[in-house]
């Protein structure tokens, strides 16, 4: 890929009503940075897609600020050092860095982690061996704490935090159930990542079905879907179940809540009569000090095929929009990335 | 008081639907029984009655057996021995039991505590020192892990576990605010228990005033009510709140759920974007074995004053049904006990 001239860049151009649509972004070109002293000028070359930056294009209260109208989407990125004029970075160094849906990005270092000039698979640094690896790994160990024998319910299982959390559990001795959407998501979540059984969740009898699948109850659900989902899992859950919740990406659409009954207070009455512990979390909020035990274990997991790990991959910036809005409809399989520009 | 010559006792005559009424209850008379070898014979002095005993009323799944129609009521007790055939006890001990509604009941030591000969306060073992007292300690202290200067919302504020939350709370420095019926109970809470505040739930601004009362929000939120007080307290919850779910007394009557919206997805959102961890818990299921650590400190908090504690003592078994009552509606004002016989 030849070099650009002109940065190209992607903006909220206005706030989505229920499922973003391609016209609330706007493709801009802006020149390309110069460093000045202490910053770095970096390329990116992947760029992470996550349900996360639904919330982001909301001015509705959530963990983190909204992206401005005009402003640049945010984004986990992989990219390289073009030219440093900071100490600890030098040309062609790989970088993991926050620097959103752009080509090019000054940085002072801060947040930037740098993988070295040969990192083995530099894009994983954005999905099993990243954020998404370390929600599931922290979220179903801490909070989760799944044993030998135990049920492990996942939504989303084919997803880069829901494939890491099943396959986390089948190494604890857990019997894993997956619910993805469709018959090959399902079929890979067993035949590839040796769930114990895996329902698509767009079956009318899906509730039915994961009662089948589940005869001993659920222990531990990781929720990070919500919906439809989480309503089949409720009556399932044994005295002493946890749940992590660390996404509802089912709804970051809505705009309204749904009709009633209003089910909060059944809700609450189950998780006393059934004494469950339900715990949201942020996961570097919350655990960015535990972040080396994560990368170790993973690391070695991954290196040893013990995790397997599939990515999406898609070419070019000006895809990101209608790439993130089928990221949002369950149309990916696997970690969700944009190649941005070349890797070398 | 003389002794008896039959056995009172009250049995579930009928399910109520809704609130209970008297004639969900029947007194009966039975032989008063002997005791065979390896067994005690009891006689009740002290019925302790607490909200968990609607659920019992019910055959809706809970976490404990309903009582079967024509069965006795359950209830924790404290009484003496009046004969023994069991090598542990001797006439005239006392003991915390769990004989239920009955004026005698036979024992053979299992689940029975001996209180000695001449416990200081054989009553308190129903209360601050016993299952409500226990509860307030756990939860509040394991689950809500209160920190010096964070606020401390308890609704049933002057209830048996309430008033021991917030005088806890108070010991480990929070911002104590309580929530109670009527503005005795709240001046009582003040003024007697070292509240920072308590508010009347019966007023219709109490929203407005819980905001009022809370302007840093809410870090731990000891539930024991559910209902409107929960309503109110949800939308001040700060980013890593905890909530232990120890009771929704204001949902024990209800015969179905609310109308809508439904909530459910709001609250499930809540836990996720602030990072709440909201968890149920069945005192002695989940605690039992951290009995002694609780009763070391709180027997010493309750010598040395640092803990007041207040009873509401009704004389006569045959009162009990209407006490239970009055309970679930909120109409005592203290720990409610039932004295069944007399204390010598």
């Amino acid at each position: 890929m030849s070099q650009s001239t002109t940065n190209s860049r992607i903006v909220l151009a206005s706030r989505p009503q229920g499922e973003p649509t391609p016209d609330n972004f706007r493709l801009e070109q802006a020149p390309i940075p110069e460093p000045a002293q202490g910053q770095v000028l970096l390329r990116t070359v992947f760029l992470s897609l996550d349900p996360y930056m639904r919330g982001r294009m909301s001015d509705a209260p959530s963990y983190a600020p909204p992206v401005q109208i005009g402003e640049l989407m945010v984004g986990g990125t992989v990219g390289r050092v073009l030219s440093s004029k900071h100490p600890d970075y030098r040309e062609g160094d790989w970088v993991l860095s926050y620097s959103g849906w752009q080509q090019y990005a000054l940085s002072d270092g801060t947040g930037l982690t740098n993988l070295g000039q040969t990192p083995a698979a530099p894009s994983y640094a954005l999905g099993v061996l990243g954020m998404p690896g370390f929600t599931a790994y922290m979220g179903l160990l801490d909070i989760g704490q799944p044993k030998a024998g135990e049920t492990l319910v996942v939504a989303a299982a084919t997803g880069p935090v829901g494939a890491t959390v099943g396959q986390i559990g089948k190494l604890k001795g857990c019997r894993v159930v997956g619910v993805a959407g469709g018959e090959e998501k399902c079929r890979y979540a067993v035949e590839e990542l040796g769930f114990d059984a895996c329902l698509d969740h767009r079956a009318p009898d899906v509730a039915e079905q994961l009662a089948k699948a589940c005869p001993a109850g659920i222990d531990v659900y990781f929720e990070n879907v919500g919906g439809k989902v989480f309503d089949a899992v409720l009556p399932l859950l044994n005295t002493g179940a946890r749940v992590p919740v660390c996404g509802l990406v089912s709804q970051y659409n809505a705009t309204e809540l749904p009709a009633g009954p209003d089910r909060l207070p059944l809700l609450m009455g189950t998780l006393l009569k059934k004494r469950i512990r339900m715990q949201g979390f942020i996961i570097f909020d919350d655990y960015g000090h535990r972040f080396g035990e994560f990368w170790q274990d993973m690391s070695r997991w991954v290196g040893d095929g013990s995790i397997k790990y599939r990515e999406e991959m898609i070419d070019g910036l000006e895809q990101a929009p209608a790439a993130l809005i089928g990221l949002l409809k369950g149309e990916n399989f696997g970690k969700l990335v944009i190649r941005v520009g070349a890797d070398d």
